[in-house]
């Protein structure tokens, strides 16, 4: 442990030359304005705003430094009652929300007001910068770090185009849709992103959830182009909403879909995507459009009682364990990095050589046979924003919007703090955002920063987002002269590619840990698992969302308490429950609410317990019971975990006051923060208790029997 | 101001000679068990439970009284910390939810449990004593105490009648059925129910409330019967959520509608009332079910277009006038406050006279005509338990439950604090529920606890429950004998006296007080309001119910932040934005959450926002802006107000850890409770900050200057 005993001679003359405190309006300025010199620029050695303390502004809130000094020798417990009646009035509704605002805007804020006394070219060049990272990044690239870039650019390229084929075929769209969203979507994240190892394209969780909401409302069997242009406008409608909550500063919003729900959900979004693949690998033809486990295992039993190709299942089966064995070897010898990524590539091209000798095809294997070849087609005129569909089209976007952020930001910053930098979410939003609207147009669909190809990414090496170009022009070479090799490629393959990718998906040991921790995260993760897995994917996100609130509001208006009692050997008083060294103070009750908000909610159920516990007590002593113990005078609220409270709480500490003054038992407050305090003036409940707030229980202790001693003296 | 000043060296004294704390094993059994020895049996003067140290049960739990006194002596910041790592365990999840049931239970529980040495026969007698309150206040039941009680009786029943009557109307059923309801459900409360003062029949909000849902299932002008009996149905519905509640103690069930909503809803419901009451008193005939402003306002408007008869008008307007004077009356001269009660019978009779000697029915004034006599039915056979809309009842009669509920709940216990003896929520619930069950059996529908009769019934000086039964016998003989003379009673009179019980149920001053204290809450009141006026019962409750709730969430997970300063003149460390004279330490950035919860959605802000500071600290560093200013060299998490934290926290927490590392700036942790240490423990976050936690934030800045001091030497 770093910390160290110091003697108590020592700590007092430190509280003695402790630094003198700004005033309020210093204070204000500080906590408003100029962020930079706070909150942390005051001084012993440099008390600087002290040495004028008669200038005007000053000297109307600012007690003088003379005051200031006398105040702190002789602040007693009476005085700093007064300090908790007498403080300034909390921010309004208004100024806080203005506040917040301000805050959520102030990141670009301050770095624009920063450019004001600069020239106006000067100024145009700083806010592209601020745009676009890469002028910042790409004044200091060199050869060096290039010779890195490339590299990983080549890994993840050869594992982005048989992963890209196989999440198109996932998502329900011609296979060169995959290869597309690998080209557009990079390139203008590597301008705009300031994430250094994501590795954008088409990925798992959004390619199911894309077909699983869009197939409701057109069928793909029914009508490809159809469909086509809806997952198309879905797009859009998904790069839109990415860019507005990065406009707006609303980052927060990923932040709904807590960690265990993610948790929970990529597990059973990974076992759906593999229930998925057993079309591919078991060659299928009558497969349901619901994703949902029961359906999925019924076409599959379905399926075996008929007449069934093994071929496709046993191709498929061998490269999956190659691909798994390499991926062993991978993590064995941290020299074979490069297997497991190129080990994708290499099952394509040895099952289409395979296949192509054997000309398997003939022999009930199935094969991707066309892909359109060509860069990308320009796809504006196959967005639909005034059709009959357009409004469930947006809902879709918004939820494939938030999913796909809440991956890209999740791998983003795990990746980014291991590397030590900062990763700037609402900037992230904005190029996710842009990149998705221009995917939209040139026949992309939604792309985001892929889990698996990220990791490869890292491991290869990279130094900037360059290897996502690098990937790009990959990608782009093999659209324009390598699709056509691809036509003998068994689709099992790629169903073996994308089972592959899964494992890492479902996280076991993460789950032990959240259950280890707190059950009811568990309840939300598993929660969403089950609603993934039995329902459909929406409804699995639904469910962890609704678990997670419900346990927000259960643990903020729980009703409990807890008593408190006086910690030996120190001014503390503490819950007896976490510790049982805690000395309770005879005649004299302390409660403090376990919840931050006193509110019509829990208000009620706290009062009746406290006065059920009076009168427990009461009947105690009409029995002779506790004859020779002191009976409760006292009832102290240590109100410091209290954040707030409503007219309900107030109304109820009214009645409670009523009931105990009637037992004849007196009320006091201890520690009341900023808003209840302020309320409670207001409400004038500070008058109807006599006054008896003070700013710490032990305060309140002392002088209940300071008065009993003085009335009784 | 009671309080008063004690010098420090008597503070010393006494906190030395504090009593000495008893074991976890002992705090345990306080805690479960025996509830009338607890919280408050311990005292300096008679510590027996240490005398002996040694018995085996304590011994394993308890250090021994030397140890005790050692550890009180010595105790310092080291060993405080350790307190802080090595308490018990929490309870789990599974525990607390046992602790609540049982503590839900605990009332009749206890109880019953001291009756197990008794007789079988007189154990008998005290169950039916908690049952039926009677038989404990019966006993002391007297003459004198009658004469009070019949005053009262008398005066509520005189205002009850033309009440019962015109509620009835309202709720769009046979006049009669008002009556019966001011028969049963009365008598049976007077034998179950603990308060003293309630008055029991129909209520305005009842009535209003229950049309408005059930004529959605059955227009009342088409098929009259087949809508009376849903509404007995609805009726019996209510009467079993009631009772239900009150057997599962979920009394809490009624504090979900706060304070400030129940405020709204009424002042709206009382509007909506008048506007129906417009009805009667301007004699139109086609009326819309709608009860929203925007639809009555229309068919007042297409009323007056066509010929009205202005005498209804006018006969109720000059009655209106009359008891408004006498209620006047009776404000003003205490004496007089049995005019205003008797004001709406005497205006009865007195019009009913004028239309029978005017014969002004022939001239258009509307009248009642028929009312069936005889006393309650039974309405057995009418109840629908399977018909079609069974399921819409049950709905039905829970919201009705509740609202029901709330009113009469909320009007006993603002009468029982001001006599000071405590109601019984949970019986309360159980005897409403049995007596609308009785009453839907007896062609009563649901009746509650009358605000207006109440107030009365407290003013006439009514002494226990028998003033009820005095009015449901008025109310029987004039069944029997009376009903045909309100033959030529008019319609418009029974009008003005609902209209007269109006104003008080629009509380402006509470309104504004709401405003003043609270502007969230004054929303969920407003919100309750405009959604009765402009929408629909349902929906101005479902509002309001809506945004208590979203303030909940908000106030809970609202990302705010607070820098801490160190009080002058004590070892506190407090708001500097509450408490303006707390000092800074220079070096140390001390923070606390403003939530009960780090959780998934405000964990992340929190994070960005410290390392944003710290990195504008930084960058003002390298500027050399604060050259002479000592750069941070710790940041302390303050968390003695966070209840809880879940598996996203925690993440974030080592996200941060990781950040502030990367800056050479260490974390410490102050004061974690119970949970959240647990947690962290179990996490093993406590070993990734390198066991920097302590009990208070002054013990961790002794320790990081300690720390220092020691490195520098």
């Amino acid at each position: 442990m770093a910390s160290s005993a110091t003697n108590h001679g020592e700590k007092a003359t430190w509280v003695l030359h402790a630094p003198r405190p700004p005033g309020p309006w210093r204070e204000f300025m500080e906590f408003s304005g100029d962020q930079e010199t706070r909150p942390m620029d005051i001084l012993p050695s440099s008390p600087k705003h002290f040495k004028q303390p008669s200038t005007a502004s000053l000297a109307v809130e600012t007690p003088t430094a003379e005051e200031k000094l006398d105040l702190e020798k002789n602040s007693n417990p009476v005085q700093r009652s007064e300090w908790v009646l007498n403080g300034p009035e909390p921010p309004g509704l208004w100024h806080e929300l203005m506040d917040s605002v301000r805050e959520t805007a102030s990141c670009c804020g301050n770095k624009y007001s920063s450019l004001k006394n600069q020239p106006a070219l000067k100024s145009v060049v700083s806010i592209q910068r601020e745009i676009f990272p890469i002028l910042v990044w790409g004044r200091s690239y060199n050869i060096s770090k290039f010779k890195h870039d490339l590299l990983a650019g080549l890994t993840i390229a050869s594992l982005c185009i048989p992963q890209s084929i196989g999440y198109a075929t996932l998502a329900k769209l011609d296979p060169q849709y995959g290869l597309y969203t690998s080209v557009v979507p990079p390139l203008i994240y590597a301008v705009m992103g300031t994430s250094r190892e994501i590795a954008i394209g088409p990925v798992a969780v959004v390619s199911l959830l894309l077909p699983s909401m869009i197939q409701k409302l057109q069928d793909p069997g029914a009508d490809p182009i159809a469909y086509t242009k809806l997952v198309l406008t879905a797009t859009f409608f998904t790069g839109i909403f990415q860019a507005s909550f990065g406009l707006f500063r609303l980052g927060f919003l990923v932040d709904f879909l807590s960690h265990a729900a993610i948790v929970g959900f990529v597990a059973g979004a990974a076992i759906i995507i593999g229930l998925q693949q057993l079309k591919g690998l078991l060659g299928i033809t009558h497969f349901p459009t619901n994703t949902d486990v029961i359906s999925v295992m019924e076409a599959v039993w379905t399926s075996f009682r008929h007449p069934w190709s093994p071929h496709n299942f046993i191709l498929g089966c061998s490269f999956l364990c190659f691909i798994l064995i390499s991926r062993y070897l991978g993590k064995k010898n941290k020299k074979l990095f490069w297997l497991p990524a190129v080990a994708p590539l290499l099952s394509v091209i040895l099952s289409t050589l395979i296949v192509y000798l054997t000309r398997g095809d003939k022999h009930g294997i199935k094969i991707i046979k066309h892909i359109k070849d060509g860069l990308n087609p320009s796809s504006v005129n196959l967005l639909e924003l005034n059709g009959p569909y357009v409004g469930d089209v947006a809902k879709v976007g918004l939820i494939v919007a938030l999913v796909a952020l809440t991956e890209a930001i999740a791998v983003g910053r795990s990746f980014s703090s291991i590397k030590g930098y900062h990763m700037d979410g609402n900037k992230e939003m904005m190029a996710m955002g842009f990149m998705n609207i221009v995917g939209s147009f040139t026949s992309c669909y939604v792309a985001t920063g892929s889990f698996s190809r990220t990791a490869v990414n890292y491991s290869a090496g990279c130094e900037t987002p360059v290897s996502n170009i690098v990937m790009a022009i990959t990608v782009i070479i093999s659209l324009q002269f390598l699709t056509k090799l691809l036509y003998y490629t068994p689709t099992a393959i790629l169903a073996s590619i994308i089972l592959s990718a899964l494992p890492g998906l479902v996280d076991l040991d993460k789950m032990y840990k959240i259950w280890k921790v707190d059950k009811l995260d568990f309840l939300a993760c598993i929660g969403a698992f089950f609603g993934v897995l039995f329902a459909s994917v929406e409804i699995g996100l639904l469910v962890a969302v609704t678990i997670s609130f419900t346990k927000i509001i259960l643990i903020s208006i729980r009703p409990g308490t807890e008593t408190l009692g006086k910690l030996p050997g120190s001014e503390m008083f503490c819950d007896t429950a976490q510790y049982p060294m805690a000395v309770k103070i005879p005649g004299v009750m302390i409660i403090r609410v376990k919840s931050a908000l006193f509110c019509f909610a829990n208000a009620n159920f706290v009062k009746e317990r406290i006065v059920r516990w009076i009168t427990a007590q009461k009947a105690a002593d009409t029995k002779g019971q506790t004859k020779d113990k002191e009976a409760i005078h006292l009832v102290i609220l240590d109100m410091s975990n209290l954040i707030n409270i409503d007219t309900s709480g107030i109304a109820t500490l009214e009645e409670l006051q009523k009931n105990l003054i009637s037992e004849g038992i007196e009320l006091a407050v201890a520690n009341p923060r900023w808003q209840v305090i302020h309320k409670l003036k207001l409400s004038n409940f500070v008058g109807k208790i006599g006054g008896r707030v003070f700013m710490t229980v032990g305060e309140a202790v002392d002088a209940s029997f300071g008065g009993k001693i003085a009335t009784a003296c």
